[in-house]
């Protein structure tokens, strides 16, 4: 047995609360090492008074990646403090594992065992039970509808011209109120709006005042009707909250430039040396070395209190539905815990997204954010499809990774993506390849995790790195792709309506990299869908048994077995979500 | 290479703040599979401007234990965010590990790299600085010294008898005011009170009103004056605070017993049923299963409002410095980082210091406890020493372990402890064998962490499980052992004026189990010493070289070389502190 791969640590995310009643216990195994685990436990106060009783549950094998597989058991403390340890199986041997190593008998030392202490209820980590089964439409106000003339900035360029960095289209929110029904239709049900507050640039990343819409996009009472226009669709609004740095346009940053070592707001900035000085490499904190985003220092309370009372403005004014966090990791914990009791205290079925473009978990214990954005879930559908640098199986690990490495609770709603305002198109990376698009864009709507859909993608915008990404939406519908409009419209249907792609659990059935053809399943109660891609270049056909027919729901072609076999032919680039039924 | 083994997770205890200006980077790696590792790391924004240039350390290994090895390297990064990762070494092949994995080539995708976004002030882990030269001595109020005669409760014992769990001795805190002499002559310099505040048991572990000090142990006036007779002996005050749960005599649960279902303080507990069952198996969440002891629920903000004011209070009002933290483990973690901020706003240099018995790193990321009460160290000093059960080999590699688990900081500060009014007496554990109990406290005194001594052990008290371990102090010269007593005056001495055995740094250096000797040094700026102890039966013999002498601390004896070598001789269980000395 490799021990050196078993992992498990108490009282941490290897051990913690699924809701108010279940604890999951986790475990991390070399790969294909172990024959079974199980999982042993006691009441731990019940062992002072009476013979304690062991039970005993098998955990399941969930994932796999490259090194180790992952097993979990669910089970109801009922209240109660346990004592726990697991036994570990491999081909003709036994170990137990507990909080001081290995054992070759079960060690009747308490302290060996693990320790469950208690499930509190403040400890559980919960997310709005809408996030399961959103779908998430990203715009970029400023490319995305001119829905209001009037507060256009000036010297706006042509619509459909390319962009600079220095562009402005006159895209507003009037224009994301105008055409709410192109998103509701497209089966999306929560729009992320890219920043919205004042600010010169078009990104608007670098904010003047965090407590006005910016006069061209709009104000309050546009924010608001957007707001009031989503909800009465059943759909949720999602900002972006820029708090890590600030625009030097903001008052306190105006006021230091101003007054210097005088200025009161001299803490709120991080100041090697005065005077100031904002061009080239800034002499403050700032985000990169861009000296037109100076760090906000979230350890000065007053500037903590500044920035919660703006994340809980916006949802007292305008009753938005969640944050996005911008540059999430470079501010302190402390402010993110802080910001979550704020805002979950006056909305509590709020979201909060991290922007994280690495591996997340120190954010997504239950006491930060509730999800993140999915830059490896990216990483690795570009690796499968457009550019085929990775092989099905590695694939398959990155996915086993994933969920290895977050609760469950996040990892059924990570915010998964093909590209957004900060990266390459998914069709540019496909090389206008549509049909490897569209396996991609499959592939996000029905395994594990929220799909985001970046405004155009789905009429065949393409565009390569910022600011390239970031043309003037396609409305023109002689220019837009309307068969790929089609294939995203049913496939985000196809999971609107199988309970068991937004929440359904997750298990590799095909993996096979000789054809580079990859299969799996999402399964709830109700019942299972199993998703093939041939990625390769040949048909490929996978053979079945039974009395059964094999239903492609995004065709509608059916599979009949014939004599208790029957076959799918699986085309380059086609996939197919297969629905098995019993025959007429 | 043994690839399962390694460890390191960016954004988490692998990557932690030392300070406000270094960062120390952490990696796992399979026992003795490397032969070096380095960290490479370059400015993550410089990277969008220029061609970045890639910057090298070396990592050291700081520990081992049974599989592992853990190396760090300490860096300031200067304002920067990093890029990093690692390169690892064996013979005759290196690998680069990043955030996704292993690499032949030095990855040319940041992705693939970790990030260490930036160092905040706000998410440093700080320990008061007095914590890393505390010598604590545990102080069970009311055993330790009747100091007043006229608050004695009813039904007072013998002093020197035999105690039962419902024994009463009429020990009070005008005793331990009265006894600091003895506290401050043996070198102590921090005082851990078990539990205070009225309560009709003799421990005091079930509170009926937090904000009075126990009658029999005197009133506000006395802890005044306890705390100020300590400070002006430059010496610090740690209370223990119980709120995981409390007495049934508590003001909120006598409501809920009188008014059951109406009680205003219904929600202040969990009770599954009513009417309120308090004897034999409580129908409501408690302590164990012990109905005497409700626990509180502080997911209930009026509960945790109340404990925080509690908190705050003893320090506003005694100026106590700091809590040890009863059934740390039971209580929500969203309590203990609110309960951190409270009490270090109030008082910057408050220490507080949780009751875990196993593994407490979870605790110890820098949001919640300073330190914890270190029982895996007490665990292996027995083992070691008492009985013998765990070879010199298992005893260094969960010293390793412990250097593994913790941040720095807090393992310079674990409260490592040989017995408490938790456990059987180590002098009852060693069988009354005197040289093997000092040679414990040898241990105790000069291996990292923060000595506590409980009280009487000093003077060569005994006593098996609880109640046994909790009798009457010895104050009669005539029945304290003085031999321990000026044993432990040395040992604690020695820890005093010798600044690395309280910060410096450990290597081990002597580890042979064939002849059961254990060496290690402890090491600063200033100078190092070396201990060894021999824990078998035979005399064994170290030999050094060089033009040196060996002076050991403790007994006085110069150990010289001659013609370039010299040796000692180390009897059994007669531990030797060796300073290194150029001969006059």
């Amino acid at each position: 047995m490799l021990k050196e791969a078993v992992l498990h640590r108490h009282g941490s995310d290897w051990v913690y609360a699924l809701n108010r009643l279940e604890i999951v216990f986790r475990l991390r195994t070399g790969k294909n090492d172990l024959t079974g685990a199980s999982l042993l436990w006691m009441d731990k106060y019940r062992v002072i008074r009476e013979k304690p009783v062991n039970q005993t549950l098998p955990l399941v094998r969930v994932a796999s990646d490259e090194l180790f597989d992952y097993w979990e058991v669910v089970m109801k403390p009922e209240g109660r403090s346990l004592y726990y340890l697991f036994e570990l199986s491999d081909i003709g041997s036994r170990l137990y594992y507990g909080n001081c190593g290995f054992y070759r008998q079960l060690p009747e030392e308490f302290r060996n065992w693990y320790e469950m202490p208690y499930l509190n209820e403040q400890d559980v980590f919960t997310l709005p039970d809408w996030a399961y089964d959103a779908v998430v439409y990203q715009v970029f106000p400023e490319r995305f509808e001119n829905g209001d003339k009037s507060n256009d900035p000036e010297g706006v360029s042509d619509w459909y011209g390319k962009v600079s960095s220095k562009t402005m289209l006159g895209g507003d929110l009037e224009g994301v109120i105008r055409r709410m029904d192109h998103i509701e239709a497209l089966g999306a049900n929560t729009i992320y709006l890219t920043p919205i507050f004042e600010s010169e640039t078009n990104h608007k990343y670098n904010i003047v005042d965090y407590y006005r819409v910016d006069p061209h996009f709009g104000d309050l009472e546009t924010l608001r009707r957007l707001t009031s226009e989503a909800h009465r669709r059943g759909m949720r609004i999602v900002l972006d909250a820029v708090f890590n740095h600030c625009g030097t346009g903001f008052f306190a940053f105006r006021d230091l430039l101003e007054n210097q070592e005088k200025s009161a707001y001299r803490e709120w900035f991080d100041v090697r040396k005065f005077p100031v000085r904002v061009k080239d490499y800034p002499n403050y904190a700032s985000y990169s070395y861009f000296g037109s985003m100076p760090k906000l220092m979230t350890k000065n309370p007053e500037v903590a209190k500044y920035l919660l009372e703006v994340s809980k403005y916006w949802i007292r004014e305008a009753d938005i539905d969640g944050w996005r966090i911008d540059v999430a990791t470079e501010v302190d914990h402390r402010f993110w815990r802080d910001f979550r009791i704020a805002v979950k205290t006056l909305k509590p079925d709020a979201l909060i997204v991290g922007e994280i473009w690495h591996d997340a978990a120190p954010w997504l214990s239950g006491d930060q954010f509730d999800t993140t954005m999915n830059y490896p879930f990216r990483q690795a559908v570009i690796g499968f499809t457009a550019t085929g640098e990775i092989s099905v199986t590695r694939f398959d690990e990155v996915l086993g990774e994933l969920r290895g490495n977050y609760k469950r609770q996040a990892w059924l709603a990570l915010w998964n993506l093909l590209g957004s305002h900060d990266t390459e198109r998914f069709l540019y990376l496909c090389k206008g390849n549509r049909d490897m698009a569209k396996a991609g864009v499959l592939l996000l709507m029905t395994l594990p995790g929220t799909p985001m859909i970046y405004y155009g993608d789905e009429v065949g915008m393409t565009g390569g790195p910022d600011p390239d990404c970031r043309r003037g939406m396609i409305w023109d519908e002689a220019k837009q792709d309307r068969e790929m409009l089609a294939f995203y419209r049913d496939a985000i249907g196809l999971r609107r309506r199988y309970r068991c792609l937004r929440r359904g659990d997750f298990e590799t059935v095909y993996c096979r990299d000789d054809v580079c053809v990859y299969g799996f399943r999402r399964s709830d109660e109700a019942g299972s869908l199993d998703v093939y891609l041939n990625a390769g270049n040949e048909p490929h056909e996978i053979r079945f048994s039974g009395s059964v027919d094999a239903c492609d729901l995004l065709s509608g072609r059916i599979y009949s077995s014939a004599e208790g076999s029957g076959s799918i032919t699986l085309e380059s680039l086609k996939p197919v979500v297969i629905e098995w039924r019993k025959p007429e």
